[in-house]
């Protein structure tokens, strides 16, 4: 048996053809753009990479983009006071704070200093307490757990009743995904480090989230034959054929899963491009109301 | 096989005389106590009778206690006026807002009303925000769940590594048990009427919470040999031979899981207590935030 791909590389491109539209649509009878502003403390790669990459998608569907950049020694009011600034500041949608922080700043108080109408992260505690209760609605969901859920729904996958398992019980991730597909009526097992046999449990699962953030863990003999397999992670391996020496990878053994599962989202071009486009949706979504 | 019986009522009482005795130290060291404010919105015999023995039991260590009677008719505007009127009264430590509410008052926004520091029942979204998020600490842990962790805690029941299955996914029980138990290390899975086979969930549980308001709906061959069931529900049934015509049983079948778990609470005498003991721990450390 071999694994249908789910594409999320196409699925994204999809979602940010319908939000260009959209943005278009908005553009022209307000005169306006949504606005995108990304705060980058410090001097990180990866980091300064992510945010070049949401910089970039934003103009490609229309919106504004302003990226800001904070030298790695701010202080928490200095980081505080832009924020501030950028709720306050009518051309800015959305503000999104690139994690993770210098050491010596509190995440929690800049996090929570965000306007809740601009939360595109959708990591604000109110965002994330409404998410977690039945009958309330967030203003946003985290980009990466609704990305994995409109792989699902676009997929065909059917959650009512099915046994999903997370494993990994990230407060970006595994949390807020295993939230969503409660509320899709699935029956939810989060597993993690200090779970007893992680291979039993999800080797249980109809819809399995991987987002744990350790390469290759999550072995075939590991899956349920037919399973749907979403893979959250993205991992660096050494790879002395690649330029660069490494390639990346994800949380699932690919070429293992992809012979047991019945779908499968690979790494890169998986959950990865869903993301962005989900930052993008939210962006939009913060602009909407403000029309 | 005979269960050994958690004895929720005395483990009640000795957390409501730890309780009482540092009420009288503070007491005496401030000249204050600490202060709960109970609103009943409406006639409903049973949260008339719940607000009443809150009420009690708070005088019985030592608090004040304040308890306002609205009409069913309010207007929101006039409970949250209330609300608003209790945020601001220094002698009030703790706000309770008895539910459920009248159908044409809007809950979210009364609930969100209450100041996070008075927000004894732990139910407001910034509240539930930070208990479900790693890292991140409540004011106020929701009182039921709390009630079961202080049981499981008290009987020494090893929760690390441990399959934790909590059956029911509300606001007020199985969404913030399931996130306790998760922060404790065990393995969980939440389930629900729309889960397919609970029984054969359930039986693999270590550690059982039912809390789905449904008469002995667990039955003995649902357990596994020597789990631990908490059993949060309250459910009136028919009883001729009782003055009353009913009697209160649990979301589990006792007689037979009695013969199956480990350990075991029975209804009433095992949560139902303890959630007013930790109403009463919450109202006392509300206060001591603010000697």
């Amino acid at each position: 048996m071999t694994a249908t791909l789910i594409d999320g590389t196409a699925i994204a491109a999809d979602v940010r053809q319908s939000i260009a539209a959209r943005v278009a649509e908005l553009s022209a009878a307000t005169g306006r753009k949504p606005g995108l502003a990304t705060v980058l403390v410090g001097e990180d790669p990866a980091s300064q990479a992510y945010v070049r990459m949401k910089g970039k998608n934003c103009l490609e569907v229309g919106m504004e983009s302003f990226s800001y950049k904070l030298p790695a020694d701010s202080t928490q009011e200095e980081v505080e006071g832009l924020v501030r600034d950028l709720n306050a500041n009518p051309a800015v949608n959305g503000i999104l704070v690139q994690l993770p922080l210098p050491k010596h700043l509190d995440e929690e108080a800049i996090l929570g200093a965000i306007s809740l109408e601009k939360d595109v992260d959708g990591f604000h505690p109110v965002n994330i307490g409404r998410l977690v209760m039945k009958g309330r609605k967030p203003l946003f969901i985290p980009c990466t757990p609704k990305g994995c859920m409109v792989l699902l729904e676009r997929s065909g996958v059917k959650l009512e009743g099915a046994n999903a398992v997370v494993l990994g019980r990230s407060n970006i991730v595994g949390m807020p995904v295993a939230a969503l597909l409660l509320h899709a009526n699935a029956t939810v097992t989060t597993c993690h480090s200090r779970s007893k046999d992680l291979r039993a449990i999800c080797s249980e699962a109809d819809v399995l989230v991987a987002a744990v953030g350790r390469a290759g863990m999550v072995r075939g003999d590991w899956i349920k034959p037919g399973a749907v397999v979403i893979d959250v992670g993205v991992n660096r391996v050494d790879d002395a054929s690649r330029k660069s020496g490494y390639r990346l990878v994800g949380d699932v053994n690919f070429d293992e899963a992809v012979e047991v599962a019945g779908m499968i989202t690979p790494v890169p071009g998986g959950v990865g491009p869903m993301t962005i486009a989900m930052l993008l949706q939210n962006t939009l979504d913060a602009f909407e109301r403000t029309v």
